[in-house]
C-alpha cells in the first residue's frame, strides 16, 4: 500500500546504514508517521510496522514473521524507506494512528515499540532493579518503559539533565562505574560495543542482560563470569506497534520533547550531519508536515 | 564433615586452574566419590555438591545457593579438594551413592549434574533440533542428557568414534561447518573461545545458545547478528546431585566407558599431564580404591 510520508524520525540505525552497516543501498528511513493513498486506511493517519514478512513461510506461521527468512525491512534491507515522497508496506503492516496522538509523537511509534519489546525478552517484575546504559533515544525509551512497569531503574550515560524528558524520573547516576551492582536487569541500549564487558559484573548471578542496540564493531567479552554467573544475555529488536500505540495515546509518556530538531526533506543531508552529532536526541525529517 | 576419598575424576576445569585460572591455590579436584567418615552417613559411600554455601544469606535464602557470594567450592575457590587422603565438606553437601550404583560412576555424578543443569538454563523441548559442540566429557554428556530428553541432536566434534559411548547414539557431523543451521538450541562444550562466534549463525531466530564451558581467554564477537535475531545466551555452571544420581542409577548412561586412565595419588602429576593432552577422556585418580 503507498502511504504520503508526513513526517520521519532519524535514529542511530540510520546513520549506522549510511556509514555502511548491512551494506544497505536506497532509501532510508523506517520511523514515520503518513497518510495511507490506499486500502481500508485510505486518507487516515498511520504508522507501519518496519518487517515486511512473506506470511506464508514456517517462521511466520509461527507467529515469527519479524523474523521471516523472506522478509523485506523499510529503510533497512531490500525496501526502500521513508525519507521520500511516498513509501510502500504491505496493508497488514498499517496501524492507523489514534486522534489523540499526534504525528510527532506517532514518529515514536517504531522506537517505543522497540522499547515496549524488552517485556517479550525477560518478565518484567515489579520491584526488581534495572540498569539501564546510555540515555540517549533509545535507553531514554527503556529506561521509561522499566520505570512504568514497576522496576526500580538506575540509568547511566552522559546526559543527567535528560532524565524525566519523557515524563519519568529514574535514578541516573552518570557515567556506568556510578552504578553500582547487584542488578536483576541490565538493559544495554548505548551502542557502544565495550559496554557489555563493563556492564556484566553489575549483573547478579542469573540476572538477564537485554541487548537493545546493534553495534558495528565487534566485542571483545569475557565470556566465563556468564557461565560461573549463569547470566542470560537476551538479544531484543523491534516490537508490536498496537501497544506501542496504546501507550502513546494514554498521554502517560512526553515523547515530543526528545525531538530537538526539525528539517525538510531537501535538507536530509544536513539533517543526517546533524543527528550524527554526539550527544543528539531525535531529529525529524518533515516530509508532508 | 570428613570422607575419605576414594576416587577422583580431573576435568578441564582442574587443568585450567592448574595453569592458574581463578589464582586458586592449594589442593584440586572436585569431582570424587568417598566414604563418609563423620555425621548421619558415616560409613556410607557419599559423592558432594562442590558449592559450601553461608545457609543464611539472601542469595541462598531465596535457593541460590550455588551463586552464595560467601560460598567455598571444592578444590576451586577458598577450600581445598579431593586430591587428598581426606576433604571436607559441610554435611548439607553430603548425598549418599545407591547401593547399584559402582565408585567409577559415581566420580560422574558432578560433570552429569553439570550436563543435566542444562534443563534448568532452557526448556528442553522434546523434538528441538539441538547442536552441541563439543565431543569432549561434558559435551557427550550434555549430547546424552539433550538426546534422553527427546530432543534431536548433533553432535560436532574431532571424534566421532566416540558417538554412543555413554549409551546414546546422535547424529556426529564432525567439524562444527559441517553440522546445518537453523537449531532451535545450541551449546558450547568444547572450551574454545572461539566456539561461539562459529556457532552463533546456526541457530535460529530466537533460538537458545547454552554456554557450558568456561574459557581462559577472551572471546572476540560480533553482537549485532544476536539482537537482530533475538538469540538467548545462556550461563550454565552446576547442577542438582540428585537428578544425577537417579540417572546413574537407572543404568540408561554408561558413563564408565568415558574413563581412559587410573593413576594412584602419588602419580597425581603424571595423571595431570595425561588429562592436559589434546583429545582425552576421563582419567581418574585412585586414592582409596
Amino acid at each position: 500500500m503507498r502511504v504520503r510520508v508526513s513526517k520521519v524520525g532519524l535514529c542511530s540505525t540510520d546513520l549506522a546504514l549510511a556509514r555502511g552497516y548491512m551494506g544497505f543501498r536506497g532509501v532510508p528511513g523506517h520511523e514515520f508517521v503518513g497518510v495511507a493513498l490506499e486500502g481500508a486506511l485510505r486518507g487516515r493517519r498511520v504508522v507501519g510496522e518496519i518487517n515486511a514478512a512473506c506470511g506464508c513461510c514456517p517462521t511466520c506461521l509461527a507467529g515469527g514473521d519479524r523474523h521471516c527468512p523472506r522478509r523485506s525491512v523499510l529503510g533497512i534491507l531490500g525496501r526502500p524507506g521513508a525519507l521520500a515522497e511516498e513509501l510502500r508496506l504491505p496493508a497488514r503492516n498499517l496501524r492507523e494512528v489514534p486522534d489523540s496522538v499526534g504525528d510527532d509523537a506517532a514518529v515514536f511509534t517504531e522506537p517505543l515499540a522497540a522499547a515496549l519489546a524488552l517485556a517479550e525478552a525477560c518478565a518484567l517484575v515489579p520491584g526488581a532493579r534495572a540498569l539501564v546504559v546510555g540515555d540517549g533515544k533509545l535507553g531514554l525509551l527503556c529506561a521509561h518503559v522499566l520505570a512504568r512497569a514497576g522496576l526500580a531503574v538506575t540509568l547511566a550515560g552522559r546526559h543527567p539533565e535528560r532524565n524525566g524528558l519523557t515524563g519519568v524520573v529514574v535514578e541516573h547516576v552518570g557515567p556506568l562505574e556510578r552504578s553500582g551492582g547487584g542488578f536483576d536487569l541490565a538493559v544495554e541500549a548505548s551502542g557502544d560495543p565495550d559496554a557489555l564487558p563493563a556492564l556484566l559484573p553489575r549483573v547478579r548471578p542469573r540476572g538477564t542482560v537485554v541487548l537493545k542496540s546493534t553495534t558495528e564493531r565487534a566485542t571483545r567479552v569475557e565470556l566465563a563470569p556468564l557461565v560461573v554467573d549463569e547470566l542470560r544475555l537476551v538479544g531484543s529488536r523491534c516490537g508490536r506497534f498496537e501497544p506501542a500505540l496504546a501507550v502513546l495515546a494514554s498521554g502517560t509518556i512526553t515523547v515530543e520533547r526528545l525531538i530537538v530538531a526539525r528539517y525538510a526533506l531537501s535538507d536530509a543531508e544536513r539533517a543526517f550531519e546533524h543527528a550524527a552529532r554526539r550527544g543528539t536526541l531525535k531529529v525529524l525529517i518533515e516530509v508532508h508536515p
